[in-house]
């Protein structure tokens, strides 16, 4: 009977065990998990901090007494893989217990990302925090619930804490412009808190392209968030707790700060085994997620994957990258070869009352990847203009001049006016290499509560191939 | 100069005369509407029924003096084109002072479609209505606002009129459950009367596949209609005016009938020049919209579209194939031969607070064009399951069982869950012939707020999959 190791039991990690267990029952499943939460969803943390999620449960999909008894699943939490050899085909843990040495016939390294840490004084003060595991989820919405106790506010409400009341506590400091520090502004401003958003460079949400971006940006400070460009932190300054953030330009007191700066690849334990990484720094696999090291694969947000337009390996971790590369790791492992598909850096983020999406190549990864990139942003109407409800809605369309491929786009509406999910159309003609004319003789599906006759996404493909 | 006559007034006639003016300013762009609205939202009138649009002039896109003054395009409204002589190349048109005979160089039929004439007695009777045109839209919103102070109702509030109220007029009847049927059960119904909608088969939305559309039958029946199934209606009893919607199964009283069982392309004007229907019934053309007599186009809902699945003509007269190949004409005659792209029999849909959405092949056409299908509908969660909204969303998937190609599918779900917004994605599936088993593996965006980690579109193309 094969034994089928998995290091870590996150996304990737449950994926995985799961569907091997399931497609091949006479398979012996081991998971290790460092902690003792797994397959939880790390994306609901800030509607967690927020107020509109009631416990750190409700983000855990399957429990781990449910993998054991309903999935038959060895899973071992508390215990922390400090080991493989390769060779011997084994993993050592330790635990609480002591220490174990577990043979396998094939491993899967699902070990995740880790929050980087960034170049700035004072990161281990008290009040400095991060959110990147279900610890310190807990931990932030402890501090929320402390300091609105201490500011004499009321508790929010169950469900959503959208009022985003006049700021009557903090002042508090979110560090980094990206998914995280868009999320957590909305989450701490639900609950009065004075926020400031620090970013390094002259732009959030960078991988949104500038326009889309700076919609966002507006909205935000519309909310009252005081956003701080071109602010790159040197220090979170004070005593013991953290008192002020502080950049090359100025000094903003704060009560708390939490830094959201990315995440880099947990690959130290692969690496000692001899297993690659690639350029990206993640652990590099074939297009099964088989890493150099024969019968060891990695998924997740410690392994590469390629990109559906460069055919180039990416470093991109996100949640359902993890799952579906897991999930075809399961499928492998139990007997039927199976690629997991590749990535097109989608991704989608709300912050407040705006919601944006993007996928693919903008121009400046469009050029270092060859290509000549044209790309235009338009806006439109949500919704047929005669229609009672609806706002307005921007596309960006980037593609290659020559060929007129589609490399990537987004867009940004009002939350509820379709940019996220109206993406849909961009991923696919970004994976399918569809061409802008390709793209705007879509018959997309049309009636006046959801677009126009010409959804936008076909008049921004319909005026992209108008300026070939 | 050439000289390029267009004949018909909406969305596909003004779409290539406005493509063609701008593309070739010195083409002579002659227009001939025999009404007096051109480039309506015919979409648009259940919405201006029901009371949520407060007046026609809202549908109007571009006003006759725009096309003519802002577009400088010759539109001659209040002109009935009644002879076209391909020899000669000229149309004869009458209007109020006599008759024209205009030369064409190129000549547009977009002659659009009108109300099929169902085999039912008393269609003549006071109280029939069709929903087709602008005056059928503010005949029936005449009536509703007669009925209303005839049973002392307030007159609904502007905007969304969703209330719903008791029931206390009418009864009325409505034939046919298609898009026009299920769209206004709900204007009505948002203005207070009791609500009858009769459909001869078994189902309503029949191109929505049963699942979809028991969904939504359910939803229409919780709201307080009165469906009748299986009702083949054979009489529109009474006197004058209509007083009975007569069934062979039973006899319902109604003081007004709305007859919405479909159109059928107007091609009469077109066949007696010589032009040629295909099996549809429709114009034929080829993939430049040019029929069988050279310099004679077709465009829009009197004509045929090639299907991107099964490359055969089809017949789906809808607004934004209208638009596009429209919009493709003009440009070719302009001097850009340009192809207006297929159609992929995508509907979307709206009734109360529910959305569907549809594309492609349901497993009878799909077998009926030579195909082995394999369906599923699954149902899931349309937000991640601890955020707090969202609700269900069921999504229907068709493929070929050998090939796995995607052939179809489509979505239900609450207003705002993203039914048709998501359907972007199997529109660009169908069109790419791509197989379910790529389609799982596209990286769709991902946010709690929009979906779980795995969108809807991509767990229906997982189960599918393991169908195979």
């Amino acid at each position: 009977m094969d034994t089928f190791v998995v290091v870590g039991g996150d996304a990737a990690g449950m994926s995985a065990a799961s569907k091997a267990k399931r497609d091949d029952p006479s398979l012996d499943v081991v998971v290790f998990e460092r902690g003792e939460w797994v397959s939880y969803g790390a994306c609901g943390l800030p509607y967690y901090v927020k107020g509109e999620i009631q416990s750190l449960e409700e983000l855990v999909s399957v429990t781990p007494e449910q993998f054991r008894e309903e999935r038959d699943i060895d899973l071992r939490t508390g215990h922390d893989v400090v080991d493989i050899d390769t060779d011997e085909q084994t993993v050592t843990a330790t635990h609480a217990d002591g220490e174990t040495v577990q043979p396998y016939d094939r491993l899967l390294v699902a070990t995740g990302a880790a929050a980087v840490e960034p170049p700035i004084e004072g990161l281990d003060r008290e009040g400095v925090y991060t959110l990147g595991s279900m610890s310190d989820g807990n931990d932030l919405r402890e501090y929320v619930a402390r300091a609105r106790a201490e500011g004499d506010l009321e508790q929010p409400d169950e469900g959503p804490a959208c009022q985003y009341l006049k700021s009557c506590a903090g002042p508090v400091g979110v560090v980094g412009g990206g998914y995280i520090g868009v999320e957590m502004v909305e989450a701490l401003a639900a609950n009065s808190f004075e926020v400031h958003l620090f970013q390094r460079g002259e732009r959030i949400l960078k991988p949104f392209g500038p326009d889309i971006a700076d919609t966002v940006l507006e909205h935000i400070r519309d909310q009252g968030v005081v956003v701080h460009l071109d602010a790159a932190v040197t220090e979170l300054a004070g005593g013991d707790t953290v008192g002020a953030v502080v950049t090359e330009a100025e000094r903003v007191p704060v009560d708390m700060a939490l830094v959201g700066t990315g995440v880099r690849p947990r690959t130290a334990l692969a690496e000692a085994a001899g297993v690659e990484c690639g350029e990206t720094g993640a652990i590099a696999t074939d297009s099964y997620r088989e890493t150099n090291v024969p019968d060891v694969y990695a998924a997740g947000d410690c392994a590469e994957a390629t990109h559906v337009v460069t055919g180039d390996p990416a470093y991109v971790p996100l949640a359902l990258t993890a799952n579906r590369h897991g999930r075809a790791v399961g499928a492998t492992v139990a007997g039927t070869p199976t690629e997991g598909g590749g990535v097109a850096g989608t991704a989608a983020v709300k912050s407040f009352d705006v919601e944006a999406s993007r996928t693919g190549l903008f121009p400046e990864a469009a050029e270092a990847a060859g290509f000549d990139p044209i790309s235009r942003t338009i806006t439109t109407k949500s919704r047929a203009g005669y229609y009672p409800e609806g706002g307005k809605i921007d596309v960006t369309l980037v593609a290659d001049r020559g060929t007129g491929r589609v490399l990537g786009g987004g867009l940004v509406s009002a939350y509820g006016e379709g940019a996220v999910h109206r993406s849909h159309a961009l991923v696919g003609a970004v994976t399918e290499g569809v061409t802008v004319d390709e793209l705007a003789n879509y018959d997309l599906a049309y009636a006046p509560p959801f677009n126009t006759t010409w959804d936008p996404v076909l008049t921004a493909a319909k005026v992209l191939g108008g300026d070939r």
